[in-house]
C-alpha cells in the first residue's frame, strides 16, 4: 500500500478572523504537541492568497519569528503530524495546499481513510497524478474533479465516496470549513476568543490563548465559518458515534475535555475502577510516567494504598538520540526511565500503566523495579487487553505484534515477569466513562470494526519517490 | 520549582578502562541532561593522543554514531554546560583540550571559581593569552605555567591558587584525576562496573550504565585513575564541609545519592516537614511540576489531604520556542504548565513548589489556578526564603532581583496573591536532611557564604571577543 | 503566467546500459554546467524502480558520494537548470518524476512551450492539478490523461499538443526516449562508449566521459532505446529547420560539435567576417571574457592586428555574492572584469564581445577600458542587433530593455560611448555558419518567430505556492 | 599552468579611515580571491572595540549582509586563506584575535616563518598555551610577552626573532600596521582612496574599490597608519631584497602591479625570451589556460606563428567535485580542460605553460592533444626547471615529487611524450624582469636559499587536536 500504513494521530487547529490568526495556529499547534511530533505546518489566508509554511520537527524548532510573519491574514489552521516509519518526508506534512480551478484550497486531516487506495487506483487510471503517499491526496483530487462549484459542495461531494475516520479542516482565500467524520472518532471541538471562532483537536489548544470552549463539533457535523458567521450542516447519512476510547485511555492531554469529559477525570475512573476490579496487597502505587499518572492516583485512591513517584522519568531524550553499539546494547526504556531505589526496596509495589503493546517495555520496567529492590511486582493496566489493531488513525502495531491477540493474561503475566497482572475489563471500564452511552470505537479491545473494509487487489509497500 | 528559576550548571563524568569509554560517557550525560542543557562535549583517550568533539545544544542532538566513532579509546570524560546569558559560545562548552609542554590535557568542570577574574589579571600581565570567556581556563593556565613535572602535582599547585567550588575531572593520554574542593561544595561520585572506574556528578548516570555506586568522593579528595590503579590523597588544608543544600532541593535528580542521600527521600522529608511547620484546611495538595512533586507528595502523606495532578506540564517547550509579538503577550508559564478545570473547581487548593525566585512566575500560577475555579490557593514553598545569590555555581538573579531579599513573606504572599503563603524554616530544613550533621552551605537563604572573596578592582563584565 | 515566464537554457544528458550510469551523467552534467547553473538532477533505473536525487546550486555541490550510490541501475538521465528570476525553487528542478497509471516517469526538458499556460487551464478546468510552475509539467499531466497504452504512444501523443523548443529525455523503468521538436531549435546529439548509447546537449559531455560523437538526433526524431537497441522514428509532422543561432553565438561550449559544426570554428568565422565587415585603424584586438574570445581571435587572424589579453576575468564571483550597501555602489562588471592597465595605455583598441543586449554593461567595459588609457575604444559584435526577445528557450529580457529594440546603432554608439560600434550583419552571419542552407532561427535579430502563439487571456502572474 | 601544482599563498588587505571600511575589505578580498580560497575572514574596528567574522570557503559564501553589519568601525583588514592538507580548520582561519594585557590585536599574515616550531617549544617550556596550527600564533606569544608598552614596540620585538617570509598586517583598536620582512619576499602595496589608506597584496585589490596605487611597502618596512597619519620606519637590519619570482611566473594576477611591474607584461616578456630561447617550427600556440596565456601571447607574437586557444577550461569545477568511483577513473585534468579537436587536427602544436611540477599534468595534456589529433606536440615552459620546495610561503610538494629535482630535461620531455620540450633558463628569465637588479629569490630553481634554517630537534607534523 503506496500510503502510509496508517495515517495515525495528528492534531489540528483551525482560527477564523484574527489579526493574528497564525500566532494562534502557532500556540494551538504548541499545545497540541503530543498529538504529533514529526513535522508541523501552518497556512494562512489574507483574503486574497494562501501562505503556507512548514517543517520537519517540533513546532518550537520549525517557526522562526520570520516565517511567522510570511503567515499574514486573518485565517489560518495548523496541523501537527505524528512520526511514522518510511513516510517521514516533507512532502507529507499538512496542510496540503493546491491551486486547483476554483482557486487555492488547503486541507488539515486528522485520521485515517481506510478506502484510500481504492479511489487513489480508480483516479490514477483516470490520469490524476498523486504527489504524496498521504491518505489525505485522495480527497483534494476527489475535490478537484468534483462537478460542483463551491469548495464546501465539493467537500461534501468528495467525503461521501471516502471511508475512515477524519476530523478535518479546509480553507480557500475566504473561508474555514470544518468536518468531522459520521462516527465522530476522533475529537474535534469549537471555540470562541471575542470575534474569533476556532476549531482545535482538544480543548487543550484553547487554554493556551485563552479562549472560550463552546461545544463539541458533532459527529457528521460540517461547519463552514466565514464572514457571514457560523453555519452548520449535517450533510452526510446520520450513522452511530463511535469516539475512540484511546483518546481517553492514552492519547489525549488530561488536562482536555474531548467527546463531553475531562480525559484526567476519566483516567482516575479507570484507575479506581481497576482498584476494585483487582485488588492487591501492597506497600505502594507507582505509576508508569507520564500516561499512568492520572489511573495510578485513582487506583492509590480507591484502594488506600500511598502512591510513590519511585520511576523518574528523563525527560530530554529527544527524537535523535542514538544507542551507542555493539558490548552495550538495548538500553530501551532505562534511557527514559530510572527507578528511585530507596521507594521501591523492600515494598510490594503496584505498578499501573495505561496499556500494553507488546510486552517487552512492561518486561523491561518490571525487572528494572525488581533490580531496584521490590519485594513484589503487581502490574495493573488501566484498559483491557490490546487484542487488534486501529485502522481509524492509531499507531498501533500489527496484530501479529500486540502481545495480547494471541496470549492469555496469565502468559503475560508470565512473559513480562509480573507477580500478579490485572486489566481493566471492558464493562468495567464503560462504567467509568461518564458519557458511554453515546457510544465508542473499542475495535481495539473487542476487535468489532465499525467500518467495512473495501477489497483491495494490490499490496504495493512503497510505490513513490 | 517549575522553570529555570535557578539555572543548573553543570554535570561531569569520566570513564576509566573500558573499550567503550566514550559511548559510556555519552550515556553518562544523557543522563546528567537536567544538569545542562546548553552544550556538551566529550573527550576521549586511546593512550597516545586524546580526541574531543563538542557541540550547542542536547546530547543526543549533538553525537551521532560517526562522531562517536572519532572517540576512541578505553578513558573518556564528558561535561554538559548549562545555558547561560551572554556567554553562550561553541568555545566555552567543555572539556577543554589543550597542548601544553607536557603533551595534552583537558579539563571539565562544575562549579564557579571566584577569584579567577584576579587571576587571570595577573597571568595577562605576563603575557598569557586566554581564549575562552570561562573561569575554568584559569585553572589550565596555571597548569601550563607551573614548574612542577607531572599533571597530578600541576592541579594541585594549580588549584592551591583558586578559590571557589569545583568538582573537576582532567585527563591527560594516561590518566583521568578528579578533584573535590576542600568544602565539597558541588557532588562527585565513584562507582564502578567491572573493572571500570566511573567518576559522576550523580549516581542517575551510573544507573544507566548498570555502574555500582561506591561512595561519594570526599571534600578535598583527589583521585588518581591509571593503570596501576586508583589512588586517594588529601593535597589540600582540610575545611569544614559545606554541600551545596540547593542540590537537594532543585537541582540534582530525584532518583539520585549524592551527599550520601536519596534526593527524593529528602524532598518528601521537606515537604513532610512543610505540613507540620505550615498547616493548612484544604481538599487538595497540587504540586508544581516537576520539582515540586516529591515535596507535595511529603506534605499529602503528613496532612493527609488528597494529592491531584491537577497542572499538566507540556514537555515540547524546546530551547528555540519563540512568543509571538503583538497583541498576544506574556505566555510565560502558560507555555509550559495548564490545568486540569475538573480538578481545581471549587477546591482549597494547597500548591507546592520547591523555591520563589522573582515572584511573577508564582504569581501566574496563583492566578491560573484561581482561574480554574479554585476557591482558595495556599502557597507552600519547600525551602527557606531565597534572599542571597550563589557564586558557587548556581545562576541566581542578583539579590536585587530575589522577592525574598527586600520582601517579608506576607507581602510576598500579596504580591504573589496567594490566601497564605508558608515557607520551610532552615531549621526544620536541617532536621529534615539526614546528613545534616556534616555541614551544608545554605548561603543563599542565609548570607553566610563560606568562601572569603578576592578584592576586585576592574569589573568586566566581559573581557573576551 | 504562472509558468516561469521563460524556462530557458538547460543541458540535458541521457545514459543507457552502463553500469555506472549516474556516474556517467553526473560527469555530463558537470561538463554541461555552462547550460544551467542553479540546480541539477539525476534520475536512475534498475530495472524496477526510479530513484531521483535534485538539489540547488552547481553540480558539484548538489552530488556527493553517497547520493550517487542512491542511484543504481544501468539507465540514468541528468539535467541542468538554468537560474530565473522569481521561479527559483527545488520543486522545479529537473528531472520531473511521477507515479502513474503505467507506473514511474520522469522527464528531462531543455527549451520552452509556448502553449503551455493555455493548456493548463483547460487540463485544470478537468481537476488537474499542478504542483510545479514548470512548463514541463503540462506534458506530464497530458501523457498522464493520454489513453495509449505505452509511454512511448502517450509521448507523442502529448507533444502533439503543445507548440515550442524542446529536446526532450524521458524515462521509466526501462527505456529513455529522447525527442527533438519538429524545427530542431535546441540541440540534441547522440553518441556511443562501447555498448552505452548517450543522448546529451553538446558533444563536450561525449568528450568528458570518452564516449564517440555519432550523429545529430533530428528534428522531430524520437529514438527509442531499450534493450531491443535503438529505434528511430518521426511522428510528427516534418517542418524547416530552425536551428537556435544564438547556441553559436553564445550558448554552447567552443569546444562542442552542434548543429554539425564546431562552436569555436563558427565564432572565428563570425569574427572574421565582422573584420572584413567592420575595419578599423587599431593597435590592438581586446576580448570580452569569455565569450568574446573566438571572435577576436578571428579579428586578429583577419585585420593583422595583434590580439592582447587586456581584459581579466574574476572566476570565483560565486552565485551568492554581495554587493555592499551605501556609498560604494553598482559595482556590476569590476566586480568580474579588471583592465591590464599598462597593456591599454595609449592604445587604440577593437572590444570583440558577442552581442549588446541592454547596453549598460558595453558602457561599463567602454569606460573601464577608455580610463585605463586607451586613446580610442571601437566595439565590435560577432552577431546582428538583439531586437526581439526568445521564446524558445534563451533568458533575453523583454523587447522593451532590449537596447537594440528600439535604438539606432549610432545611437547605442553613442550610448555606450565607444568611438566606433559595428555589428555583424544578418547575412555575413549566415554566411559564416557552415551549414546555413539546413535552416536557423534567428527572431531575436529578425523577429521572424517560426512558430506562432497560441492567444491567452488570463495574465496572472503567479498563482502557486 | 592550470591547476593548483604549486599552491597559492594567502592574500590581505588592509582600510584605514573609511565609513565603509569592512565593505571595501569585502571587496578587497574578493579581488584578491585567487591567493587563496579555503577560508577568509574580516576584523573591524569602531574605534574601541574589534569585531571578527570568518568562514571556510569562498568571500562571497562567507560573506552575508548581516555579517558585513556586524563589522562597524572605519577600520578594517582582511585575509584569504589558501587550504592545505590536514590543517584546515576553521580555527586556522585569519585575522587571529587575542586579547591580551594591552587590550585587543588582530593579525593578518602572508608568507611562512621558518622557525615557528623552535620558538613555539620554547614558548611552551615557559607555559605558553597555543591554540592554532598556524606559525602566525608564534608572533601573537611574543607579542604578549614582551615588555614594551606599544603594540608597535612589540611588533619589532615580536618580529626581530622570527625568520621567514611576511607581509603582516596588525590592528588594535586604534590602529593599523603594516609590516613586510627585511628581504621582501612577498608582496604588499599601498594605496589611498581620498582619505583612506590601503594597504593589499596585489593591486588589483585597488582597482576595485578605485584607489589609486602609491607604492610597494618596501623590504623591511613598517608602516604605522593611525590618526596622526602614516609612518614609516625600517626598525629591522637591512638585508638584500629577495622578491618572490614564482609571484610573477603563477601567483599574482596578471592585471596586478607587483615589486614594481605589471605582471601580464613580465609574463609576455617570459613568452618573448622562450620563443628566442627554445624556437620550433609549428602551425600553432596554444595556452595551457589559464596561467599560460600571457607567455603563450608573448611566444606568438615573437615567433609569428598563430595563437590558437585551443584548450577550453571548464570554471565550474569547485571544491567538492567528487570522481566518481570504480571502472571510470582518474579524470584528472578532463574534468577541467578539453580539446577543440578541430583546432588542433593535424597542427604541429606549441604547448605553453608556465612550470612543470610532478610532470603528470603536463603528461595528461599532452595526450589530450595529441588524441585531439596534433601531429606534433611542443611544450614550452615559461621558467627554469622547478627543482627545490619553496619554504617561504608557497605551497610546492616536496622535493622527491618535484620530477626537475631528480631527472634531466631529455627524461622529463619522454615522460610528459612531447616531441620536444624547453624550459626558459634562469638567466633567460631574469632578463625578462624588469627590475631584476633588485634582487629576486629564485630558490625553487636554484636551490638558494636566502634565508638559514634553525635546526630543530623535534620534527613533528601536527602538534594540536
Amino acid at each position: 500500500m503506496p500510503f502510509d500504513k496508517f495515517q495515525e494521530e495528528c492534531g489540528v487547529i483551525g482560527i477564523f478572523n484574527h489579526p493574528e490568526a497564525s500566532n494562534l495556529a502557532y500556540l494551538g499547534l504548541h499545545a497540541l504537541q503530543h498529538r504529533g511530533q514529526e513535522g508541523a505546518g501552518i497556512v494562512s489566508s489574507d483574503g486574497r492568497k494562501l501562505n503556507i509554511e512548514r517543517g520537519m520537527g517540533l513546532v518550537s524548532e520549525i517557526f522562526t519569528r520570520s516565517r511567522l510573519k510570511r503567515l499574514p491574514g486573518k485565517t489560518a489552521m495548523g496541523h501537527n503530524r505524528y512520526s511514522t516509519a518510511g513516510g517521514s518526508h516533507l512532502k507529507n506534512v499538512q496542510p496540503l495546499l493546491v491551486n486547483y480551478s476554483l482557486g487555492q484550497m488547503s486541507v488539515a486531516h486528522n485520521g485515517n481513510l481506510i478506502n484510500a487506495q481504492y479511489i487513489k487506483d480508480q483516479l490514477e487510471a483516470y490520469g490524476s497524478i498523486f504527489h504524496t503517499t498521504s491518505d489525505t491526496e485522495v480527497v483534494i483530487q476527489l475535490i478537484a474533479i468534483s462537478k460542483y462549484s463551491t469548495l464546501a459542495d465539493r467537500i461534501v461531494d468528495a467525503l461521501s465516496q471516502v471511508k475512515g475516520a477524519y476530523s478535518m479542516l479546509f480553507m480557500n482565500e475566504k473561508e474555514l470549513i470544518a468536518v468531522r467524520d459520521p462516527r465522530g472518532i476522533r475529537p474535534l471541538v469549537l471555540g470562541k476568543l471575542e470575534e474569533t471562532y476556532i476549531v482545535a483537536s482538544e480543548t487543550c489548544a484553547f487554554d493556551l490563548i485563552e479562549a472560550e470552549y463552546l461545544r463539541e463539533i458533532k459527529p457528521g457535523e460540517m461547519l463552514i465559518i466565514n464572514n457571514e458567521g457560523l453555519h452548520s450542516s449535517f450533510p452526510f447519512a446520520r450513522m452511530e458515534r463511535k469516539a475512540c476510547i484511546f483518546e481517553h485511555i492514552y492519547f489525549a492531554r488530561p488536562d482536555s475535555i474531548i467527546f463531553g469529559s475531562t480525559v484526567n477525570t476519566v483516567r482516575k475512573n479507570f484507575g479506581r475502577a481497576l482498584a476494585r476490579e483487582h485488588p492487591v496487597e501492597a506497600d505502594v502505587v507507582v505509576p508508569v510516567p507520564d500516561s499512568g499518572m492520572p489511573p495510578s492516583l485513582g487506583y492509590s485512591e480507591e484502594s488506600g494504598i500511598p502512591f510513590e513517584l519511585a520511576l523518574i522519568r528523563n525527560h530530554y531524550i529527544g527524537r535523535t538520540f542514538i544507542e551507542p553499539e555493539h558490548a552495550i546494547r538495548h538500553f530501551g526504556v532505562k534511557l527514559k526511565l530510572n527507578p528511585v531505589r530507596e521507594a521501591l526496596q523492600g515494598k510490594r509495589v503496584i505498578l499501573v500503566d495505561d496499556s500494553i503493546v507488546r510486552g517487552t517495555t512492561s518486561r523491561k520496567i518490571v525487572k528494572m523495579v525488581r533490580d531496584a529492590g521490590a519485594r513484589e511486582v503487581h502490574m495493573r493496566i488501566s484498559s483491557p487487553p490490546t487484542t487488534h489493531p486501529c485502522f481509524y488513525g492509531i499507531d498501533t502495531p500489527t496484530r501479529k505484534e500486540l502481545i495480547a491477540s494471541s496470549h492469555e493474561v496469565e502468559d503475560i503475566r508470565r512473559y513480562i515477569t509480573a507477580d500478579s497482572l490485572g486489566y481493566l475489563s471492558v464493562e468495567q471500564m464503560m462504567e467509568a466513562v461518564p458519557s458511554r452511552k453515546d457510544g465508542y470505537c473499542m475495535a481495539c479491545f473487542t476487535g468489532s470494526y465499525p467500518i467495512r473494509f473495501p477489497e483491495i487487489k494490490r499490496n504495493q509497500l512503497e510505490l513513490f519517490p
